[in-house]
């Protein structure tokens, strides 16, 4: 029998313009589909581009905020934990940090970072996992800010 | 040192409407980044849906072709073996069978599938395998045609 777990509505992230939504997988002989992002969807805005990024277990990305570009993550391989930092001027949630799991088995959902929130990620499986990011614009050089993952400027130390 | 592999121009793939390009893969410390496809890039035409299938070892996905949405595939996580059919009333390359291999390590690349063209893929690593769809129309039902992987109406047989 077919298994669908079906897209659910947008949540709110906790951090001012952080939305997460349970994404559909659908379960088919030769193995799931999986969803993440569609042109009629209510947390679409619009196509810049899609890319992965592979992490290795224990190996950590982070710091880094983006000025214009808005990131929509989903993890169809592994799991990830994402590492939201606000620390933007004038925002409601100014000073929170949360952790988001992303991926399969259990999490497999969509998480959305407005421009302007720190982020950082760490590979939580045994084996490598693969972040997609299917952002608003397309990269450009200068366009995001880098930190160390080390950084005093964030109050989250990395376990690794 | 950084290995960077740029993604390459447009490569025709010998089945009209048939579009290959090679991806970037860039190596970082703690896993590479994998571009599939830019708003600006010249394969993109627009965004309808990015989502994902899931590919067991020895499972086929077969046949389907679409009557209007255009298909770009690209497999971050394994291999799989895409085999395209023209069974298209007036197309210059009516008749050809072709196999594009797609995946990781050595064959990182974009394939791009007119509506019309049957296609079907099965996984080609030893692990599951992952296929990214970034298609120009979001999934609508019955825009799409089925036949059994084992029908004698296209010249391939799925050796599982």
């Amino acid at each position: 029998m077919d298994e669908v777990k079906k897209t659910g509505s947008a949540q709110a992230g906790g951090i001012e313009g952080v939305w997460t939504q349970n994404l559909a997988e659908i379960d088919t002989d030769g193995g799931p589909v999986l969803h993440m992002l569609r042109a009629d969807g209510s947390l679409f805005r619009q196509f810049g581009e899609i890319y992965f990024s592979l992490v290795r277990p224990g190996a950590v990305k982070a710091w880094k905020y983006h000025r214009l570009q808005t990131q929509n993550f989903a993890v169809p391989h592994g799991l990830i934990e994402v590492i939201l930092f606000d620390d933007r001027e004038g925002s409601p949630s100014k000073g929170t940090l949360k952790s988001f799991l992303l991926g399969r088995p259990g999490n497999y959902r969509l998480l959305q970072i407005p421009p302007g929130v720190w982020y950082g990620f760490t590979c939580r499986s045994e084996d490598s996992a693969l972040l997609a990011n299917c952002a608003d614009l397309p990269h450009s050089p200068g366009e995001d800010v880098r930190i160390p993952a080390d950084s005093p400027k964030i109050p989250y130390s990395w376990k690794v």
